[in-house]
């Protein structure tokens, strides 16, 4: 109860890095004396001090027999700061609660021994799973180079991710779409297809705008994005990056660049389809972690289908239209072969229901 | 409190009718004295004695004085009984607690008015919604001369009732499937097309078949349906209805009812299909209040489209085809037109999601 009291406050601090660590883990720590907090320090940003070192740094002399909490288990290699293992040591901490254990190759439990060879007592696992949670695009992306997807679709009752007209403004309400926002804060980058680019012009900005501004990725296979859409256009639009796997046009990649927006290239695939798996561990290797994806219907099957979603975040709106357009296109499957995933509990937000589920 | 807690259990009671006094509601009650219950009753079957009635019959001479609860406001009319009102009046009760106020023209407040106007204390609504919704099939048929329809639909997450080979079993998991088994015993009767009954060969039935047994209704609008399915076979063919469009054929009408089952004619409609809201009228006159249609995709579509959908329970299985067999389909809205609904709370099941959701 004490630990995961405490443990839950280190998370709630590692959250405040969000956005700033990537492709580093959010971490969040603190430092407890006599049954008080003497400090407590997140990792702010990538390259800067980690949370473990930054909360000893705060708490001065007084962490001599302390006990120090922090949400994903210390490194102990020389990275871009010095071994966060010395620093507690050196430090006299006499316990480290731990909540997940660091899969980097490089720490993955060499953090704990290291601490443990040097006498103090290490307790782990506390709240796993949510210090799980938090980093699940880190882990993620050390394990498999490619980064945490996240599939958001509207859909109507009958499936459609718009009418026949095409026009799907708005299948949710307010508090769906709300919800959203706040989803655009929680990744690294949101990703759209053209199609989507051109039809409704998104900014893809979460509606503050003064924290932390995610990514935005626009898979555009023949580079026919238009120069007045937002993303190309707006004052974030160094935060573009254009997926393409068009070999010419060099034209038109220069003047983007130009236009500070970044230019991915991919080969294409059978269908003369932007790559998506190609395109994912390229944007993993810019230091992409997660990326939230709003549609459409065509990349929504790609990806599903190519096996490159993790989570399906579903809103079902509670209307039926009878007929409209797919939210999932591109391939077919006979109920044997389904693409399966497992269902979290699901919820009402406003007047729709928003469904999770994990795949893989 | 304490009227709750009578109520509550006057509901259980109401329950154990259940299926046996449609088109009359399902009506429970009991007589309470000096804080206990010394009789309990419930409406057991279409045309023996009323709830209050047999409650008070029960108690014998202790009603003097006694608290009646009833789930239903008493009747003050001669029917195939005679008026409830008059009973309690007769026995000498000071006080009756009323859940649900009967909607039917002959009883609608004249039932508690006349308690009044005898010097008995009346409280009314108690329980109110609980006592609508275990009568929901009576009030709707009292109200519209239609019987109450619940849409089922089991569908995959990109909204498919079967593969694009046509297979369904299974889409859902063992609980959902169960989930329908306990609801086919909630309604009079069990609705599917023609389409279904030929490609599934369903029983419609409850799996324990010592209780209430539903009707089964298959809408057929050629009479196309072969001998040897089980609803026009097994034992219970007796509770099979078959509605037809179809002018002619009288020989396959002869001998169907010659089988026990019942046949129905209504005019087709535009598209040469059974006019389900002529179906369900001339149900209702049959003295069948509330259905649980199961299917397929043209019908579930028809239905919505025609608004004679009150409630849809549609499962979300975690499986996405691409491809398949639409759940509804037959009609085409755009968005500002599309056909709303009102979601309940959803809750998972086994591995499905359920949502329930109320139309009109």
């Amino acid at each position: 109860m004490y630990n995961e009291k405490f443990m839950k406050r280190a998370i709630e601090l590692a959250e405040k890095g969000r956005g700033y660590t990537s492709p580093n883990p959010i971490v969040g720590s603190l430092i407890v004396k006599d049954g008080e907090i003497i400090s407590e320090a997140y990792h702010e940003k990538f390259g800067k001090l980690h949370a473990e070192a930054l909360a000893i740094k705060k708490a001065g002399e007084r962490t001599k027999n302390a006990t120090i909490y922090v949400t994903l288990e210390p490194c102990s290699h020389h990275g871009k700061t010095p071994p966060c293992t010395d620093a507690i040591i050196n430090a006299g901490i006499k316990k480290v609660v731990i909540g997940s254990i660091d899969p980097n190759p490089q720490v993955n439990g060499t953090g704990v021994k290291k601490l443990q060879d040097a006498g103090i007592e290490v307790i782990t696992r506390v709240l796993e799973k949510e210090c799980y949670e938090i980093n699940r695009g880190f882990f993620k992306h050390i394990q498999t180079n490619r980064p945490w997807v996240t599939l958001k679709l509207a859909l109507t009752t009958d499936g459609y991710v718009a009418d026949s007209q095409g026009k799907s403004q708005w299948i949710t309400g307010k508090e769906a779409r709300e919800f959203v926002h706040q989803q655009r804060k929680q990744y690294d980058a949101i990703m759209v297809g053209a199609g989507t680019a051109v039809k409704d012009d998104p900014s893809l900005l979460p509606d503050d705008k003064s924290g932390f501004i995610p990514n935005r990725i626009i898979i555009d296979e023949t580079l026919s994005i238009p120069y007045k859409l937002k993303v190309v256009n707006d004052n974030f639009r160094n935060k573009t990056i254009i997926v393409t796997c068009i070999q010419d046009r060099e034209n038109k990649k220069e003047e983007l660049r130009k236009r500070k927006i970044k230019v991915i290239e991919t080969s294409a695939d059978d269908f003369g389809w932007v790559d998506l798996k190609q395109a994912l561990e390229q944007l993993a290797t810019r230091g992409i972690t997660s990326i939230y994806c709003e549609g459409g219907g065509q990349m929504a099957g790609s990806l599903v289908n190519a096996g490159l979603v993790d989570e399906l975040q579903i809103f079902i709106a509670p209307k039926i239209l009878g007929e409209g357009i797919f939210g999932f296109s591109g391939f077919m499957k006979t109920l044997d072969e389904a693409i399966q995933l497992e269902w979290d509990d699901p919820q009402k937000l406003g007047s729709d229901i928003l469904l999770i589920g994990k795949l893989n």
